[in-house]
């Protein structure tokens, strides 16, 4: 009896992972050009990291999390999300006394959500994601956004959309968060459970709410941007700014307030207008984090990043009918017939694959028309053909599949003048 | 209060991280020349896969694994080993009906056994593995421990040695089994009680006991390749016959049985030699298994692979001391005085990155002397320096670090002429 994959998991196979490698070595480049190294944190946390820094009255923490203990007794929790792991490395490794500041970082991470699996949604996930730790100036904010933005344009993606907000410094919140308090408490009874539960701790999150999105309080609630006190306004327009003088077109939307407690000033996303992409149309979330480095342990430190899920960057390159230049091509099949010509096709494809090239011949003890077939199938570039005869007389018969043009080939010189007919 | 990364996993940081992207960037070219194509399973599978395919009487299983229930009530456990997981994807997306045959993958995955740390083990480590399933063709066999053989090489390893072996096939294994028990039986008592319940359940794995490795009856156990068949013999002569074509030395060792059970036919490990490795000398274990694809639901199909931890294959390269040739140079800094000039290196920056070169600026609002130190810090090769009276001229100052060459650049063509001077 099989046994099957668990729910809402996939397997990425031949055919797809090199999709997935394409996109990996993109972003890898592009964070090289943007000076952003890579992290990788272990797979699972404390549980009480993503308590303190994700936020206990979100989502994630309170409906999603995949925890369990260890046969040690700990309380671990597989990685809903990358900030709160790469803060509490940031802090654990004193990163903050690094001469080269900020930090930046960025993450290719498998993330783990126990939500319902839909069309784009899976429970176990991979983000691609930067931070960028230790500056508080809106130019890296801008920075930030423009290489998601660059990403997603390099891989050949057109209908995207850049919304952003800023959520303020504290003063800016406290004041928003009183005045949402005041208009949304009379009629709070409206609300569902989790939205009463928001009100005290976190009405901001209110507005965020799926259930309640069409409640009327929801449309004249008060927004952040009049909240907003001279300096936390000063720095959402020199963000700006800077965007404008980076030519990245944006959006303002001062309901955007992002699913986690962490965030203030910038936050951002960006989303898919490609007909036919489904009702999950956010691509990547982001945003400003200063606070969340102390409230981990570590000292007073600005913080900004974002994180994209790779499947949904996928399904919005195919809604867009975005083909991605990967090529799987092989340089060279040996075709041989005779026991001997066989064991060796096993040498020359060695000496192939030595020297850079790829090369394959039969496993499968098939008869030669059979072998010519597995070549085709493999997109074969050169067939080389070897008989028992062909051995003795040390030659071996090389085919160039585009130009049909077949050459004598000498084994003793074999690598070499396979070199030369690549010319 | 800072919260810790969990006992026994480790964060891969920035000036590491090169390091295994370099690794991983060998492993996959050499895949590709072997035509191993990628897959990717998820990081936990349901607990009964492991049960039955990595085997009940193995210590993986039986005091290693991290398993624990989901929300919905599943028993799920984090993947140990990376063989049993693809053969689960190879049955249930029946590969085995691909034209294509044999069906070669590889795989980097993290796997998680609780364990008791030390150096160089850990309880979440990457694998890099291979698996090639649908053909018993030993040649097989010999590509797969070349493949592995060649990647160590690349890399720059000279002190490791191939050991393998022959576990036979059923038959061969069914009287070397019973050999063993007549062995072993008359004085079992004598030994762990691991190995008395192995006694009935996997008397081959009595040899691969850490407690009773001393004993006098280990020395004296019946080696299996007395009891090989025919085939099993003739199967195992042409692997050795193909490695010695190969030029890969090998040293057989008939005690060399491996940790999992659904091995036959060729085992193989590769050791590090080299003086202060420590204890842990094993960078490398894979093996033949018929049976196991069967065991797993689907068709009598033949398979053989590797796996090899990244982590070690490090450890192995630092007591070699190797230095991979891993580079982190930026291609230009910008130094900027005043605010008009500051905000202009945003663009320019943004222009250089967008034609694929690195570059970085001061997001700390520095003086121009900590901006150049930060340009050396960051092993810039050129630094650019931007003032507002430059600004107002158009121009900028392009220093060559290794020459000390000094070049005026107008503005207005930035990114061509410094795309002259890299020449």
């Amino acid at each position: 009896m099989s046994i099957q994959i668990p729910r809402g998991t996939q397997d990425i196979l031949p055919g797809q992972s090199e999709i997935w490698q394409y996109i990996e070595s993109k972003a890898r480049d592009l964070s090289r050009r943007y000076q952003y190294s890579e992290i990788r944190t272990p797979l699972f946390e404390h549980t009480e990291l993503f308590l303190r820094g994700v936020g206990d009255t979100t989502d994630i923490v309170q409906k999603e999390m995949y925890t369990f203990q260890d046969r040690g007794g700990r309380d671990l929790t597989l990685r809903p999300e990358g900030t709160a792991p790469v803060v509490r490395s940031y802090v654990e490794n004193k990163m903050f006394g690094l001469p080269n500041q900020p930090v930046k970082l960025f993450y290719f991470a498998q993330m783990f959500r126990y939500e319902r699996p839909q069309a784009g949604r899976y429970r176990q996930f991979v983000q691609f994601g930067v931070e960028a730790l230790g500056s508080s100036d809106p130019a890296i904010d801008a920075e930030v956004i423009s290489l998601v933005m660059n990403l997603y344009k390099e891989l050949g993606l057109r209908k995207i959309k850049l919304v952003i907000n800023s959520l303020g410094d504290k003063e800016s919140r406290t004041a928003h968060r009183d005045a949402l308090m005041s208009h949304f408490s009379p009629r709070i009874s409206e609300f569902c459970s989790d939205c009463q539960n928001r009100l005290e701790k976190n009405p901001m999150r209110i507005l965020d709410c799926k259930k309640d999105r069409e409640h009327e309080l929801m449309k004249t609630a008060p927004s952040i941007l009049e909240y907003l006190n001279n300096e936390s306004s000063a720095y959402f327009e020199k963000v700006k700014q800077y965007l404008s003088d980076l030519e990245i077109e944006f959006v303002v939307d001062p309901t955007l307030v992002r699913g986690l407690d962490y965030y203030n000033h910038t936050a951002f996303e960006i989303m898919s207008d490609a007909e036919g992409f489904g009702a999950i149309t956010t691509l990547c979330g982001g945003g400003r984090y200063n606070g969340l480095v102390e409230e981990l342990g570590g000292p007073e430190t600005p913080g900004i990043g974002f994180g994209l899920s790779i499947e949904r960057l996928i399904s919005a390159l195919a809604a867009e009918n975005v083909t991605l230049p990967v090529e799987t091509q092989l340089d060279c099949y040996f075709v041989a017939l005779g026991d001997a010509a066989k064991d060796y096709t096993v040498k020359l494809a060695q000496a192939l694959r030595l020297q850079g090239y790829s090369a394959d011949r039969d496993y499968q003890d098939r008869k030669v028309k059979a072998q010519f077939k597995a070549a085709d199938r493999l997109n074969a570039k050169f067939v080389a053909v070897l008989g028992d005869d062909e051995l003795k007389e040390k030659k071996i018969s090389v085919k160039n599949m585009a130009t049909g043009e077949q050459t004598a080939i000498s084994l003793d010189s074999f690598v070499d003048e396979f070199r030369r007919l690549q010319a």
